[in-house]
């Protein structure tokens, strides 16, 4: 049996990078609850984004999303952030929210519309540039609602054209993360479905793109981390977007709906090369904390993956691996659940306290007084969400 | 072989109720896209209905969603939508939309809250009263996100209390109508799923609740003409709320995703007597025109649902029901494949015709003006949406 | 917070019924892999019965399956049990396995057939008689596979009739219980397809006619522990056939696929008033051990539901529900996952010293010897399985 | 509007290989029932199919399975077949049900058995090599039933090390068409369960091998006709295997459970290039008559898919495609449809009629005496079925 104290120095530099978006507002078509202290501009989303870092050590990084987190200087925004003790992480294009996009961005029948999607990219590519990002994520809402409506095998054949397009600006080490998703906002297709989709489009482009994995954006009953091992095989997985689901894209904390699926896809991980030093696989959140507190439950999610990265390095792979020769189905399953039934959750305690790091970060900020503060404060203006 | 002159009789009377939302613009939670000719008022939204009708024949009712079709003047409004040839139906509550409702309105733990959302309904009951409307129906947006967020036994408890409340107010011939719907916008736990919990409901409300099925609320895979079988033979089908689905509550064009199914329902509908002269099974349209035109998005949904009634009326019964009783599966599936396969469409063209209706609606609305007129007429003021 | 000294007691006189089934061979349509030590007789199936509660105190019932285990002498079989320790349980029919039942049971639309089905259940009940056994257990694989191949209204109406013909024969406290089930071996429709059915019909029975809810019976994404609540809000949960189930009906181990769904599930039975004393609920597996060795297999479901047990019980529920009147969704959640993960291994090992019992029920098997004096001494005959 | 006659000369040459284990029985895990008539041989089952071509003329070849199929000499199989007028078509291997393949075949970790499989696929190209057959087609029941059982990712490698071995041995215009499935027999992994998974290995392998795509193989809410779309374009799609499904891998009639859905693949099919006397994609069968004839059961299967091509065909792509272009959903919508809804029976029946086959093949046959003829003749042996 794996002990903590052995698997503890693999858990130093973790990180996980967390999306502004999740500090505002949002919701369903039904509703969007805002809530008191929710951020009113970009820099309180950076500082609040901060403060997750603060009381976890977890989120040194913040992904932005263009155009909701514009602003005139980046340049600006990177000493703000850096000045929080946060870098400046992933840019998500958005091509789903201007009129012109109802039919398709990047895939449009209309070169002029097309064009004007290429040219958002472009936009992204440069504020990456002043921001000093790696990536540019690319997630598509472009797709169909009904037989019909649109040619979907053209629509591929624009899409390989606009993202070679995009693929040649990028400079340095600069990659483009192509995200894939199974439904929504279309309903009838999806021009980047599923995984296979990315990695034909990721493996056409070069050496530079690779694939986002949503763990949220996949058909019932697939096993997700069959996929990671397959991408990480393949040398294509790029980046995770954390979440948890029980149905649909439900965007909620990453391992409250299920979490010995996080365990699984973590091991997977772990076992694939995809964690520690070696590895350029971002982790990101994708949440919406449609009902509850925006900055403990990213504290919370953060803290779910760490919890979780920590029993998936439990596994004794050693006992695994000789009872997967020998075909010892109960054995094998006993030696992996092992790992995920050891509560690591006061080893974690102690661990962080001896880093300077509050114990208990969820009830470090409770007891803070921080969440009362930017309540207080955040008064007037307009609080941020999807729409801006 | 039964033909479409045996059947055209019981296609006389067929109404299809259409929803007053699905004039105003929807969308996702990502982009709602407005279009050109939106209605501004109620009255405008009736307008529309009434277009329907006019083209089809087959609308005569228009319903209406609360607080979204408040007006100061119910009567007055019933009397402009009798003036345009319809009538004001169902009567759609609306328990969603309220800061107060965000964990939950007649199931909610607060007892104040919780007699708000039963005054909302009360208040329902007044507009009924000056509408002359028959059904109130209930759809619930009550639920829970994350596991242990809410007591599920509890609040089964608190919605049986809170419906009794409501239910004690009908009056005459007044029934109240309770849709189920799996998820959405609650993803952890919906507080009626499912159509057991529906019928569990409304049996301990008594003879004028019912259940509402609405076509777009279930699982993935489940046998939705089975329910209809079932709750028709318990006695408990009040409406349905037709639409059509890939995946979650998508909302499309009845018909659209899978015809075949809409087929499958109706030959239910009819064979368990919830169709024609003697029966009190409300049809309706739940349908959001996301990226369609609006109008015609409601004139083909009506026509599709005619079209494959006249299939489904075409079943030759007794040729089934005899290839049933000797274990023919291939047989009883050909009888059945058959109607479903027989193109209705040109003789119901001439059997509108002979009514003084448009052969062919769709193309009657196109080349009416009608749409121009009112895209050149609906300028200004503010397009109606789910939020007003 | 609980700890595990406060509801060890409520651990007491935890029992799950074990199939009879479950010891002999069974697969998949493509293949039965046999195994070594497989019982050739009903009496070896008693007796890896036995083993089990022999190695965890917490099998004392094995339920039998006609006509697999039919046997001339019920009282010896009983008097055989009793002697190894283990009760003889619930018994469950089978009607799907005859060349008549092609096309349904207790729902064929002839008269003989229909008749010959509930014969078998009049047997069924004459074997409870002998065996002292409570439960009649019906399962139906009554369906179809095309849609117009069966009247699916008229057999609902056949089924009601032949229940309530079975119903009638019930002696002193014997109840009638009904599982439903989603899909297979039926494709299109399946007669008792969801807890809805099973509950119209079981209502329509009498007070002795109970639900049997398989954990495995359910469409994608259905939140199964809201049924649960429902059913004993409802008074009518009978009983649990658990297992788990990553697509279909796989028939795995408990709480392999999904741990915390069956810590959901237990919780939900704690607070409904289904676990203990005074419940009439009774907890059963239904697995097949298809690829893993069949009596460890067996181990360590009861074993994962007395784990899983242990964690609903430590829930705070008087944290989680001060959390949850506040509205506090996050500390609510944790309420609740604070419970799930705590390991409560060890001290369920000492508990289980403390009474006689192994400390490690999986370790104290395999070093027993058991398992190679069975596959010593089994050896000649033909090894059960489902058809036989 | 497209007309019957302009699309006629397009259904020339149409050919759906049929599967000679469609003539045997075939059941679930509960029961396979036996029909009368049932071929006993190899040569029975080539008989069948023959019949099933000579009512029809749209099944000009018939594919086998290895060891079901195995006779000692193939080049008289293939005299007989060819003297009734079919040829031998694709082989389909079988690694699932040999005792040694409980943990996998292809897959194994036993590099013993993993060589045992490899030879069984060589085999079947001696078997090709005689049978003059191009396609060797592999799918895998390979995958494990338990998180921590086996190496996800280890197996993957040693997949494309032995399928590389395979592939070296093909000669001349021989194909490796390799088949994913989502799930089944395996429960929790499956080594090849989707097209990006099979699309890796192919591109691995080279130009002669490509994927087929099992229409019953996706999990739920999948958009085939989007992977159908993909393959063509990536020029991958070896093969269909159609049949028809409602929840799980059902094997029913094709087109039977969702006539739409496979209008809209055969209609990408087309677009796509995968159709006609240009293309090397095979149009195979796979199902299962469980329930119902099966002669007349692989007739049904035929027609459909000939039907359902006929009404794909007549897709109006000029005026779909302006549709399209001016973002008309509705009516790009409504040109779809208008193919799909035309019934194309009368005209297929003439124009079989033309060609001297019978206007309605299925009364053609049940007319025939045929089913009666092999009813008396076929008397005692023993029934094929999947062990045999």
């Amino acid at each position: 049996m794996t002990t903590f104290a052995e698997i503890a120095p693999q858990l130093e530099g973790q990180a996980i990078e967390v999306p502004s978006w999740a500090y505002g507002n949002s919701g369903t078509r039904f509703k969007v609850f805002g809530t008191a202290g929710t951020p009113r501009t970009v820099e309180e989303k950076v500082a609040d984004a901060a403060a997750v870092n603060r009381f976890t050590g977890l989120a040194p990084k913040v992904a932005l999303h263009i155009p909701w987190d514009l602003v005139d200087d980046f340049a600006a925004l990177r000493s703000y952030a850096e000045d929080l003790g946060v870098e400046l992480g992933t840019i998500n294009s958005n091509t789903f929210q201007d009129d012109d996009y109802k039919f398709g961005g990047l895939t449009h029948h209309d070169p002029a519309i097309r064009q004007k999607a290429i040219d958002h990219h472009l936009q992204c590519l440069e504020v990456m540039n002043a921001t000093g990002s790696r990536d540019l994520k690319i997630w598509l809402a472009d797709g169909s609602n009904y037989p019909g409506q649109a040619d979907i095998r053209g629509r591929q054949d624009r899409l390989a054209e606009s993202l070679q397009t995009i693929y040649a600006q990028l400079s340095g080490d600069q990659r483009l993360v192509l995200e894939y998703k199974f439904f929504e906002p279309a309903f009838y297709h999806t021009d980047v479905p599923d995984w296979g989709t990315a990695l034909a489009h990721v493996q056409a482009l070069g050496d530079n793109a690779t694939v986002c994995l949503d763990t949220g954006h996949h058909a019932p009953g697939t096993n997700i981390e069959f996929i990671v091992a397959q991408l990480l095989r393949l040398g294509k997985l790029g980046a995770f977007d954390f979440n948890s689901r029980f149905y649909a894209d439900d965007d909620l904390i990453v391992g409250a709906a299920d979490p010995f699926q996080l365990f699984r896809i973590l091991f997977e991980v772990i076992r694939g090369g995809g964690y520690g030093p070696g590895s350029e696989v971002a982790f990101m959140l994708d949440q919406c904390h449609n009902v509850e507190k925006k900055i403990p439950g990213q504290i919370r999610s953060v803290l779910n993956v760490q919890e979780m990265t920590a029993r998936a390095l439990l596994v004794d792979r050693e006992a695994l691996d000789q009872a997967q020769q020998a075909g010892d189905v109960l054995g094998a399953h006993e030696v992996f659940m092992d790992a995920f039934y050891t509560d690591v959750r006061a080893d974690l305690a102690a661990w962080r306290e001896s880093r300077g790091l509050p114990a208990n970060p969820m009830r470090a900020y409770a007891e803070s007084g921080h969440q009362e503060r930017i309540e207080a404060e955040r008064v007037g203006g307009t609080q941020v969400g999807w729409g801006a």
